[in-house]
């Protein structure tokens, strides 16, 4: 099971200008925290809240399709390519990187006991998206469009310019190399996949994007490649049961939501810094911004009031990015809350060899690199800690699709939690509308003409 | 030459409350500016004052023997694996991503004209060091190992692995797979690199990592891939003629530091965001991260004043991070300055086939990707002018030697004259020693004995 560790930004450790008293904190509210677990559980089925998110561990069906769609497919294609942008790309992006073998697309086929390798084609920069088609043969490509409105701009520019290549290449067998994950029934991406014939898989209702990655939307690729999705969802299950628990005293989610909102609102840490120390993890930053940048940047609260919530997510690797941002997070303003994530085993054990062991380095010979990056996870939390920064901490017994789920649904289920303190719409996303509106106009949509004339006015854009 | 340009952050746009009366800014600057300019060219040759950076535009005997270097294994490694950590990794990574074709090393050799791969390795995560030295054949590998001090723990544990394999493969004959770039004198890898015949590089004194990029250890993994090295200097040499002008009005470095110094200090934009409309660039925000928050984030003044300053530099990739980070961006706190990069020309114009035109992506066919690109760049900028959050915009007119050089030289004449106006000691980094002590301590070097036992006691660390 997935550990946390909230000493870190404990009063008694930093201090109380920067810190919590954090078991104080948790009797205080003890009894809100109880009623917000409690409504999301019993509102996880009711149509409009957008909490069907909630009951993906117990997809039986999603989880059969997809396994039998891979199984399927398995052996006919070299490649996979996603194309997807934001929440469709990003879970399946940061598991696929935590979960295959490291450099996976450089492996021989034989090395991926021939699973494909995998493409994520989430921006419509036109070298890039030239740069790939040109490296994949697309004959031996399966072309994983996702986009729940089927109205996705990028992606669905994307599609089709995929499937005109893959028409031209393949004639009307390129059916078979498409497949969609789209809403049921509305939207163009669902229109034309029924009319073409594609295989689909569906994005159920009222789950939001970045809510998305244990549907069809995350567990489809992971499958694809040869991941064990079973795993994922008994991970999924588990960790379910335990943030079923309505005491904040055991349940991790609520405790690392009260943490993060106290620490915004009260201490004045407006940046909540996500730093796994592991290559494998770098995704699952990215992850996090999307959910908790989304979900929490708001204007108004439930009660119409005027806010603007939110604390701003920042990505960081270790031990990489001591070299880059440790500094700042030491010296600066102290306004960040920092949440390193822990490996406590490796796939790997590797030795540094006893080499030049009379010079300034040879200290490290016969040590591992395991031993040095865990030195360096706790010479900088402790370091951090010593200058009154706050730090948690979340430990992974190891890197496995089991304890990964755990990681991403205590993060989901703390940002349901910290929506409910912050008293705003978690689930909605209307400051992108506008800038949505303004590039339908630009790109001569019918209907959006009047926006059109109103960007040309601004900033000297002109079309 | 590159372009710049500030209205997006004038009060006249987005309302004195978060915009600045840019030109009344600029009169009531000038003399400061002026002086500050005029100071860093005075001191770029004095010793300790870490300013060498304003002279690597024409150190001709530097690019000559890179060049020569370059030119003599050229045909001979089909891989370059770059073994550093922070400033010996980011600049070359950002450029290389920027310059090569996309998708580089999943070329043929014939579409990369014989030019090798190229690799970074910035972490020592155990999986991902097992796995690319999986992936690759040392034998034909030429390594890369920048460390200026030459104690860099993660770097030299790299070397170690690496060193001991290389040896094992191949012999004697492994010394030719080994290029060091470090300082001229001093430091353990020196010595190694003299007493074992590398071939090596120096990285100039007074030129610390942020601010190296053109040194050897940017331009020589440039160099090895077949990139113009000659091209990044003629863009470096141009811009800094520029940026000599001590009248703000006239110089885009002196703009945007002075804009992002008043943003911080006067409408509270605690956090600068960097956001390229371009995949290729996609690693610019990471240098420039390193280069911000390491320079700016202290806790003294120069006058020895207790202060924590320093914004938190941030990244996003248009259009991307539109579908992550822009509904925080636009409804969230007004915290942030968004600093938009965008490519005038790509290499490639990618047209959107004309099909399914009579649905609702129809209005997509025969425009281009570029076009969308833009229309979202677009969009973007206007809706967050709208919503009063302050953004400048640098326009590259196309993504080239020339152009990547004088983008990096103006973000770091920006930080320095930045530094002056918060009246810090913008070249140093103490805030990581502490760190770096009690990684030694937990390694078991010798003479750091105390702080071992220290940091045993804290937050629950076990050694």
């Amino acid at each position: 099971m997935i550990k946390y560790d909230y000493r870190g930004v404990d009063s008694n450790i930093i201090g109380s200008e920067h810190g919590l008293n954090v078991q104080e904190e948790f009797n205080n509210y003890r009894d809100k925290i109880s009623q917000i677990i409690t409504d999301l559980y019993q509102h996880k089925d009711t149509p409009g809240q957008w909490l069907q998110w909630m009951n993906l561990a117990y997809t039986e069906e999603t989880v059969w399709y997809v396994k039998e769609y891979a199984s399927m497919v398995e052996g006919r294609f070299d490649n996979i390519l996603v194309l997807g942008i934001g929440g469709s790309a990003l879970g399946g992006l940061a598991m696929t990187e935590a979960l295959l073998k490291p450099y996976w697309n450089f492996l021989t086929e034989e090395q991926r006991e021939n699973y494909p390798r995998i493409f994520f084609l989430d921006n419509i920069d036109p070298d890039s998206v030239r740069g790939l088609l040109d490296v994949l043969d697309l004959k031996k490509t399966l072309v994983n469009v996702i986009t729940k409105s089927g109205s996705t701009v990028e992606t669905m520019a994307q599609y089709m310019i995929v499937k005109d290549l893959l028409e031209k290449e393949l004639g009307d067998d390129y059916r078979k190399n498409i497949v969609a994950t789209t809403d049921k029934q509305t939207g163009i991406l669902r229109q034309l996949a029924d009319q073409e014939g594609y295989k689909t898989f569906v994005i159920p209702d009222d789950v939001g994007g970045r809510f998305s990655v244990f549907t069809a939307v995350g567990l489809l690729p992971l499958a694809l490649v040869g991941i064990d999705i079973d795993e994922v969802i008994s991970g999924l299950k588990d960790i379910d049961a335990e943030l079923q628990n309505t005491d904040i005293n055991s349940n991790i989610a609520a405790q690392n939501a009260l943490i993060h909102y106290l620490s915004d609102t009260q201490k004045g840490k407006k940046i909540s810094v996500m730093m796994p120390y592991s290559s494998r993890l770098c995704y699952i930053p990215d992850w996090y911004i999307h959910l908790w940048a989304e979900s929490l940047g708001k204007c108004v609260d439930n009660d119409g009031n005027l806010i603007h919530s939110g604390q701003t997510p920042l990505k960081a690797i270790g031990a990489t990015d001591q070299y880059s941002q440790m500094q700042l997070y030491n010296e600066g303003p102290n306004d960040k809350i920092i949440n390193f994530i822990r490996v406590e085993e490796f796939d790997n054990n590797l030795e540094i060899p006893k080499i030049f062991e009379y010079t300034g380095i040879g200290y490290l010979g016969g040590k591992t690199v395991n031993n040095l990056l865990d030195a360096e996870a706790d010479s900088t939390r402790v370091t951090l800690s010593d200058n009154s920064r706050p730090t948690v901490l979340f430990t992974l017994p190891k890197i496995d699709g089991y304890h990964l789920a755990q990681l991403l649904y205590v993060l989901e289920m703390q940002t349901a939690i910290a929506g409910a303190l912050y008293n705003i719409n978690t689930f909605n996303q209307e400051g992108v509308e506008q800038a949505k509106n303004y590039t339908y106009a630009l790109m001569g949509r019918s209907g959006y003409e009047e926006s059109a004339s109103e960007i040309q006015e601004k900033l000297g854009v002109n079309v």
